[in-house]
């Protein structure tokens, strides 16, 4: 990425406090590996608490706190369903923001796919329902679309910028 | 996303074992939050130990240990310096495969921002060095380079899809 000097204001990155920081605030909320195994499960379907619990494998007592904690947040989104027989229980969808974490699960799936898988290639193939052709994740500019690189942007301190205390 | 049913072979995600998940894969090296808030700093220019440590608030134990974790896997080098009077050190650059965590970033960023942010704004302002105008992640087709929404992509198992043991 490019620095031109020092920011906007002459204030550098180390002197800026991360209290505001976005990569900081979602980690907050979801920087937990189990949490986002758990959404990599609901975005591929799951929404039953005995199936996310034997397919991540995850205690009973994980698996509820970090599922009261993302309906806290309102990334999932309680649903009651009854099985003939049984009482009624709740299923947990994806709310819309939950959705907006996609791209997070499919950038770290496409790392994973370059970097980090055996042989036995990767556990599921994504495509394009129109197309056919794989998907991918780009950071792209908003105006032209042209995919970037990181030395294609420019980065400064933000309005939300403070220095560090 | 787009399930028509069973997957492929008639196994089901739910069945599929998650050993070689991609997503699961790349956590195992970088989904912890303070991994993720070194490389947050790195991707902005912070390389020396001291910097990593006082910006993000470390303890020199644990940002030791993820340091050397990083540059085990790879992620990132250690390239020697030294200031005038003072022995040699190392400082902490990205490789290759440590740049391509750039979209996983800019991914967790972009979610920050959209619902994670107070109303002073974010820390950074990223954009198109060429245009000036905003970035952004998103998910495309790697044929026609279209955006997409969760809705446009089938995932089916892929070839290194096994049943769950």
């Amino acid at each position: 990425m490019t620095k031109s000097g020092p920011y906007d204001g002459g204030m550098e990155w180390l002197e800026a406090s991360t209290e505001n920081c976005p990569v900081q605030r979602t980690l907050d909320v979801v920087g937990e590996k189990w949490t986002l195994l758990i959404l990599r499960d609901a975005v591929n379907g799951v929404r039953r608490f005995d199936d996310f619990r034997r397919h991540i494998g995850l205690s009973e007592a994980v698996l509820s706190d970090r599922l009261r904690k993302l309906v806290a947040a309102g990334i999932l989104k309680t649903v009651p369903y009854r099985e003939p027989g049984s009482r009624s229980r709740n299923e947990y969808r994806l709310t819309r923001k939950g959705w907006d974490l996609w791209p997070v699960l499919m950038a770290l799936s496409q790392w994973g796919q370059l970097h980090a898988l055996g042989p036995e290639g990767p556990l599921l193939d994504l495509r394009h329902a129109d197309c056919d052709a794989p998907v991918r994740v780009v950071v792209e500019c908003c105006a032209d679309h042209a995919a970037l690189a990181p030395g294609d942007v420019t980065v400064r301190l933000g309005s939300g910028a403070h220095a560090r205390s």
